[in-house]
């Protein structure tokens, strides 16, 4: 996990899921074995002050697992209060998916136990899991069935009209003709 | 708007955004005019301490509007850095879908200018308006017309393994047969 200094955004942890499109097996997630509970998760943690979603998701799973990726969408988002290691404020815990470059792993032993390519529909009907990573992965295993569009939230940048400065914004991706309408359609 | 303490969460501000769901016609979104620029908007502020997304949305609407609301769904986010008013925080700006229950108008006069229902496709084409705004309106108008399931990002409670306690969770709603699949489907 990152270093956190004190100006760090204590409600921004990011998920970082891969997605290994080159391959048409299943094994394209990343995951790791929490140290004490013995349970399944995704790689992710604390977001740097100023850092966007998706590059929080990409320098996290790097560091925890060795793996080169780029974003690709925002998936959900989670709420939690009264979350310990939130420094007395709620938790944003934001998950993202991530398409990878590179697939050998060289994860950091401080932080986990193990750390795999593992077959969706494992992580699916495994029981050592939390309920947050067996919905996730039935979320992915959707989207990768049916098409990864009925998942995502796709990003963009638009301006920001009173400080010239631009944001980023993510939602359901939207169909060309709703982008370019006048109203007059 | 909402007071703020030195405890509130700077990151989470929340546009609602109404669904006038008992009505034929396309009149429901409540709209503001932004006091110094002449912009419409939706209503919304920042959350305080420990509050639920939709809760803050529903909050902050009735104090801008008088129109009682429930939450429906989360729509979008958007992260902007050196936002200004965001106490020298990232911004996390989070659109939310309401459904109205009252709909007699009754604004805060210190903070807008005019308050109406608006025909969506009049937000569309209408220039005063900010990129957001503009691009939220036709985010809807997809939804209006091919259903809201398509825009959608569903809320559900889930249990944290570690603390006991609950959180609650937003992604696109899951077919029920992923829902309950148990991996050798």
């Amino acid at each position: 996990m990152a270093a956190l200094s004190s100006e760090s955004f204590t409600f921004n942890q990011i998920k970082g899921i891969s997605e290994k499109a080159s391959f048409c097996i299943l094994l394209y997630l990343i995951c790791l074995q929490f140290k004490l509970k013995n349970m399944w998760k995704f790689p992710g943690g604390l977001s740097e002050p100023g850092e966007d979603i998706g590059d929080t998701a990409v320098r996290e799973v790097f560091e925890e697992t060795g793996i080169k990726s780029e974003f690709r969408s925002l998936l959900s988002i989670r709420q939690q209060h009264t979350h310990p290691g939130a420094f007395g404020k709620s938790d944003m815990y934001i998950i993202c998916r991530l398409k990878p470059y590179s697939f050998t792993i060289n994860f950091c032993q401080h932080e986990c136990l193990r750390c795999e390519w593992m077959d969706l529909s494992d992580l699916v009907k495994t029981e050592n899991t939390t309920p947050i990573t067996s919905r996730v992965a039935r979320l992915l295993l959707y989207g990768y069935r049916e098409g990864f569009d009925k998942i995502d939230l796709t990003m963009e940048e638009l301006p920001a009209v009173y400080t010239g400065l631009f944001y980023k914004i993510y939602h359901k991706e939207l169909p060309d003709s709703y982008k370019t309408m006048t109203g007059m359609d």
